[in-house]
């Protein structure tokens, strides 16, 4: 009672080729473990004269693919959102399931694409769009439902994160580090979708969206990038006890149920599990009100960690597993509820600031000055005795936790002083429960 | 379009009210998100007159909950495998899907139960019989079906890890750490069960029976505790950069295919991630062939977060995810493969041993070539200065990858000398691949 499965396979780049590799290697164990066989029927490519490695049903004809009767679901990796659009909905039009890689896409179309799936029938499975092949879009549609959810933290961004350790454990400075990912295949000869942070903010759109039942965009996340991070903050991040991650960060205020949204540069304490995850690796912290803390980790990139999760997409698919979830659950961008988001100015942090300025009597009086009338309080200050040629000391100061807003402002008005000679460098820092031990 | 499901929970322990926690207070939550609402029929007690936090329809018979027409799915959280197993099969027996923690049952009895499940055209879920809240069964059924799986590492049971954790951190020895575990409710009465290694054998038993497709039993397994473990091991453990954890180990081997299975104290390297799962949590390692490295962790025990699990699974069982992947799936324990097991004296492994011997000429020259003879390498060797009032010092060897058989011949060979004082202390060595960074 093996059931087949014809296949549409749009897009053939890395991802593409992991998933045609598990689909040829893994034929009969699938068969015999879970009662089903995908034949790929096609294979739509924009180039077909390029050598491939598995070369049968090779086609650029995407809506011939799509609308084959033998095609039973549709698989995505086209990536943009313009035509893999046309072609999502295409096959969804269909009744066909549709497996995406694709979170740009869901993170612009997610609401529309969504209903039109629910109006024909039919399902959209995407557990490879976030997270390569840690399944934590499963885990946030099934196994965690149970919980209210009041935080997920994660490094999702396998390219950043490689940038970022090579930063910190080789001190590269940031362009050295990028052109090695790029050389090394882990990051793009556009990094921008990746480096900017906006990458991460579309994961965290649809990661927060599952977990917290509701639809975001991702002009509703505060997004700073990698691009500009010094590397002089790493070092000095270091001498303090951190490391600094690109975390995606998505937390409910307890009191408001306000949920806050961001992904920037984050000072992460060394013994913290998240300061851990190396090079394209990805992590993802969520704390649900049963569950306490659940950690969830493995490979955010490359060819089959990516692969494994379209394959087990389409497992569920073709079980019935996903449309069943997709028919129930109303934590999809067409079916979420509203949520208030929590402005800006009034999300609370911990901060790093460096400050550049003259080692002048008084400059500290009268940064701590400008700190102290908004309430926000020290927590450590760092100063070495070396000037530098313009006869500057970088200050390094960690604050407790402080209104965005009012950091904001501390910041417009340290940065006019007269004895601070640069704009001052500013980062978050987090501090996750101890959970780690009892 | 809410639908509404109407519960039998058999036994009200510390899980059972945490079941009834979440679905008191969690209720609105799910139904406006996935569509189903829970209704609490019946709770099954032994004793009615014990005061209850949810003392509504609790009642001493099992058999009229089970067989009510308004109960449509059996929540079993007695334990044990006797009348468990009666009420199970009763449930099932009608057709109504069952949902269970109890991983005693399954391990016994697993392949008659299911088989009964699917003759009778219903399911039975299972995720909080493994590791707590840790989504580690969904992740195996579904998320990680692409992967042909080379192997599962695991702290899997929250007691243990609990009195290791005291032992390692607070220098206590087994019985005071054991009194403490039980005075803070992370060990019972009897902690035969966790401290023996069975419980931990009984969840290695289904997870690798997912992982592999296959059909383990406890027997399969080989069983150490952690209840003869010397608090001097830890402390020489430490000294080498190990931390001693129980793990549950299944690996298969790539040259024949058979698969190991084990449960033992296990030294892990201080810069390992298991290293740092401390107190009731627990971590689980998988090994795939697509997607490499991923880690689950989570709290492994307690009341909210094993009734995460179990709510989770009522919830799969609502929306038909459980039917659809449960219909499919060959990997249960009724319908697995063979597989071949890979007979004990055959395991590889690294070796911790500890001798206790006379400070005499010519004492380590015995030792190294009674192993030596074996091919048995040294990796390290550590014997301190010291003498105990018997005129034996202590001396830790570790090994290379050994053969389990001849370190056992060795063993044997080594406890005759008469240099040698007492039974040689003998633990494994766990090397995971590094692949915190790529």
């Amino acid at each position: 009672m093996t059931k087949t499965i014809g296949i549409a396979l749009l897009g053939s780049g890395i991802v593409g080729e992991g998933v045609l590799n598990i689909l040829a290697t893994q034929a009969d164990r699938i068969a015999d473990r879970y009662g089903l066989r995908f034949e790929v029927k096609h294979v739509v490519v924009r180039d077909v004269s390029k050598p491939r490695k598995f070369a049968a049903n090779v086609s650029t004809d995407a809506e011939a693919a799509i609308d084959d009767p033998a095609v039973d679901v549709v698989v995505e990796l086209i990536g943009g959102t313009t035509r893999s659009g046309e072609l999502v909905e295409r096959a969804l039009k269909l009744g066909k399931p549709v497996v995406t890689a694709n979170k740009s896409l869901l993170a612009a179309r997610g609401a529309e694409l969504f209903a039109l799936a629910r109006k024909h029938n039919t399902c959209i499975a995407f557990e490879a769009s976030c997270g390569g092949g840690v399944p934590i879009v499963d885990a946030l549609l099934r196994s965690l439902v149970a919980n209210d959810v009041r935080a997920l933290v994660g490094i999702v961004n396998g390219t950043c994160n490689y940038i970022l350790t090579r930063m910190t454990v080789a001190g590269l400075p940031y362009a050295d580090a990028l052109k090695e990912a790029q050389a090394a295949g882990f990051a793009e000869a556009d990094p921008t979708l990746d480096v900017s942070g906006r990458d991460a903010a579309q994961k965290l759109a649809l990661l927060a969206g599952l977990a917290f039942g509701a639809k975001f965009a991702e002009s509703d996340i505060l997004i700073e990038g990698i691009d500009t991070l010094d590397a002089r903050d790493i070092g000095m991040a270091k001498e303090l006890g951190y490391v600094i991650k690109l975390l995606a960060i998505a937390m409910r205020d307890e009191a408001t149920k306000a949920v806050s949204l961001r992904v920037h540069p984050t000072l992460v304490h060394a013994d913290d599990v998240l300061a851990d995850v190396a090079g394209s690796f990805n992590a993802i912290s969520v704390w649900g009100h049963a569950l306490g803390h659940a950690l969830f980790y493995g490979r955010g990139a490359g060819s089959t960690p990516t692969a494994s999760a379209v394959v087990g997409d389409l497992v569920a698919v073709g079980t019935g597993a996903c449309a069943a979830t997709f028919a129930h659950s109303r934590v999809f961008p067409d079916t979420a509820r509203p949520v208030t988001l929590l402005p800006r100015e009034e999300i609370r942090s911990r901060y790093y600031l460096r400050l550049t300025a003259r080692d002048w009597p008084g400059t500290m009086a009268r940064v701590t000055e400008i700190l102290g009338r908004r309430k926000i309080s020290l927590s450590a200050v760092l100063q070495h005795e070396t000037l530098d040629a313009a006869g500057f000391v970088p200050i390094v100061i960690t604050t407790h936790a402080a209104r965005e807003g009012d950091i904001r402002e501390a910041l417009a008005e340290l940065n006019a002083l007269d004895v601070v000679g640069a704009p001052t460098a500013c980062l978050r820092i987090i501090d996750q429960p101890k959970e780690f031990a009892d």
